[in-house]
């Protein structure tokens, strides 16, 4: 899948800026960027740590994923995002080894990033998300 | 804090070999280092994913706390860890800034690391470690 590093890890809040004051008084970090995402439910807002980002995300509706997600286990951790150099090629070998996809193709997402998410059912319960940055 | 990255994410398994096989099958990454942590009641396995580490978590024991955590919640994301250049001077402004602690001091943990790790409960529900390299 040509993986180069982590993208971001998504977190799910239930109040983001209680949890931005967290990360930034307590941990130190900054947050640089708060973002609504309509198709999602989602604020969502980043933290760059290295060449890792945090993506906490609170949901602006009852029908969010993350809602859903956070009545199910409650906040905390909730996905994790590999960059790759092209999505769809790593969606192809992930269908030929039988991962269950939930999209068949990429997607924009967060940031201007094409996405796309494998099924928690095939990556032992990981909600695993791939990440490329299009060429410019 | 002095956060510099993110050391390695935490990952519970229910079976090591099946969830190896796994990222390296499907998503191409290499385990480098499988290590059994005894007073922790842990098998673990390690991959490099740009400056990050995986780390996968099996328990060794009904009584370990990867086993009572995969009993209440199932397997998946279990702690995210941060690389910090002291653990101490970081305990200390966590305290002050009214964070619970579960470690009041460093310990050694694996790969040689010294680890600490907040309590969920202040942490808005993410384990969080935080880890240095000791000066050699």
């Amino acid at each position: 899948m040509n993986i180069t590093h982590i993208e971001h890890i998504g977190i799910a809040v239930r109040d983001l800026e209680a949890t931005i004051d967290y990360y930034e008084q307590v941990l130190g970090l900054s947050c640089y960027s708060v973002e609504l995402v309509p198709d999602q439910q989602v604020r969502t807002a980043f933290f760059k740590v290295g060449e890792t980002k945090l993506e906490l995300l609170e949901a602006t509706s009852p029908e969010s994923p993350i809602a859903k997600f956070i009545e199910q286990r409650g906040e905390g951790l909730h996905h994790l995002a590999f960059a790759v150099k092209a999505v769809q090629p790593a969606l192809d070998l992930a269908l030929q080894k039988n991962i269950r996809l939930i999209d068949q193709a990429p997607r924009p997402g967060a940031e201007g990033l094409n996405i796309a998410f494998l099924h928690p059912k095939s990556t032992f319960s990981v909600l695993t998300e791939l990440c490329e940055r299009p060429q410019s």
